[in-house]
């Protein structure tokens, strides 16, 4: 696969907290950054037209969407009854070929509910995951399911292994990215019944796979995919972003509680911005919805420019990629 | 209950990493601080006499055990063959009513089976649950179950509510404590069958129940109690445990890049000071394993002589307030 390849992605500009003030110019930055690339911009024609004045670039388009599913949406409703969203037209586009990747900040149950409707799953994928990467001591990891699916099979926890470990190879590079599957000890013996069977399954498929890891694993660096459930990944994924605002919310408070504790705050500056940029969530920002038959990235709701960005750029990479025919030959080898 | 009712706590010195050098010395300055309480040491008798010395305050006394359980023992084999060990004869001394209480710094799974085994489950209660204090935004929330129960019945976590709450009331004095569920959304219709229906379970016991919360909610300060299965409360834990080690290592790193860093870290030192002590684990040392006839405290494996004496309060408070008598009258009110 030529990584110059030329692609279209979808964007919804509209589902985000944000709207149209974010995603609009976050899709004119990333079209002016990878002028190979085009993007469709989706939603209600007042604001495309509004947040683009007269300079957009010249390989972005639009398509206008009278509707916009909001974050109080129910999944089923957003499907049945707002077929011109902004986020239903951008999917249609993946369906129709139109475009090979789409992003969208929306509602994350109805963009899955939806998805899962028009692309359907990748034969040999029962249900589809959210993957993210988390920021880890030597780089990051892979971690699926965040939230898709509350209850998993043994054999859903192995597809979702594959599809993590695809997606990891195409977006950090390495061939063979190292598999761990999440369990409460790393004996052979610890974890219920989905867990100990889906260990049996990961281990006879070809994969690089680790065994079991724990929580702290997440953040090690020993493995490249940490696979578990949804109920327990999308906990587990609140309870980091809790802690880190736990911590950066005490950090700010120690550094102003004196005239001395801000001049030290200032003395320590560069080394507090390079943590914070370091491990900033917005760099982190797009969750890959993988086992569909096509390229979806969820954004984070309250995404700014910058994050937002960031999650068109992981759909680009998936799109040229062709990240869901790499899972389906995966799943079916 | 008066809070200065003379208690005797049975304390492990042997199980932990650090053994009988980390045990006795924190067991002797606790002695010290609360001269109305009084120790039974317990473990090898060449160990006490050694780490004891000649200074021993008064209201300490030993008991000799010739075994200890390991970390690599399994649970049943220390049950079973080390009928001499520290970690069994503390256990034995609360049984016997010695003591109203014992701290172990042992093997997680060899402390609750023997515990479990000795002095039996409270009538009401099904399962012994790991419950320990996380820090918050607004002091501190208890979480359990963190790892005793892989999976839960809805009647399981309706119990760990109750025993939950019991517990908090007792540490933090509110005796109301605000009870949340873990899920993986605050609507009433999410989350798998076993949450929605410990969530009527719950809902219908005279406890201050809020309803469902998300993992960030541990942090919150919104409720006192998070209620959660074992796998998901032990993955919770030791996620956040990782996440902290990321951010203390990246700060590392970053305030020793050059001396320029350096210099704004000797500037920055007093917030940092302050950051670390109030966000200190080992304030937070001593796990409850609640549901059993007797207080029983898990100390951290790796514990230091501050984090161990942290344990050795927690039983102190514990026995004092007569936590499992409190226990079983709520569950069966």
């Amino acid at each position: 696969v030529s990584v110059t390849q030329s692609v279209t992605v979808a964007v919804d500009v509209m589902s985000g907290d944000h709207g149209a003030a974010v995603g609009v110019p976050a899709a004119c930055a990333v079209a002016r950054a990878n002028p190979e690339v085009h993007l469709t911009l989706v939603g209600r024609q007042a604001d495309l037209l509004r947040e683009l004045g007269s300079n957009a670039p010249l390989n972005l388009s639009c398509l206008y969407a009278t509707e916009v599913v909001t974050m109080q949406d129910h999944p089923r409703d957003a499907l049945r009854r707002k077929k011109d969203s902004s986020m239903r037209r951008s999917i249609d586009l993946v369906k129709s070929g139109e475009a090979q990747a789409c992003v969208s900040a929306g509602n994350t149950g109805a963009l899955i509910a939806t998805a899962h409707f028009v692309l359907k799953m990748l034969p040999g994928a029962e249900r589809p995951a959210i993957v993210s990467a988390i920021p880890s001591r030597t780089g990051h990891t892979f971690m699926l399911d965040l939230g898709a699916n509350t209850t998993c099979t043994p054999e859903q926890l192995c597809q979702f292994a594959i599809m993590g470990s695809v997606l990891a190879a195409d977006i950090i590079g390495n061939e063979k990215p190292r598999v761990g599957l999440l369990n409460i000890g790393e004996e052979d013996i610890k974890g219920h019944e989905a867990v100990q069977a889906a260990h049996q399954l990961i281990g006879a498929r070809a994969l690089n796979y680790q065994g079991f890891v724990e929580g702290d694993d997440i953040f090690s660096g020993d493995v490249d995919v940490v696979v578990t459930d949804g109920f327990t990944g999308n906990v587990a994924l609140k309870a980091m972003e809790g802690l880190a605002h736990l911590i950066s919310g005490v950090m700010r408070e120690e550094f102003t509680v004196n005239v001395w504790r801000k001049m030290g705050a200032v003395a320590a500056a560069p080394a507090l911005k390079a943590l914070k940029t370091r491990l900033d969530p917005r760099r982190y920002n797009g969750a890959s919805l993988v086992g569909l038959n096509g390229v979806v990235i969820k954004s984070h709701g309250g995404a700014d420019r910058f994050a937002f960005e960031r999650a068109i750029e992981i759909a680009i990479l998936e799109a040229r990629k062709g990240v869901p025919s790499q899972i389906a030959e995966r799943l079916q080898s």
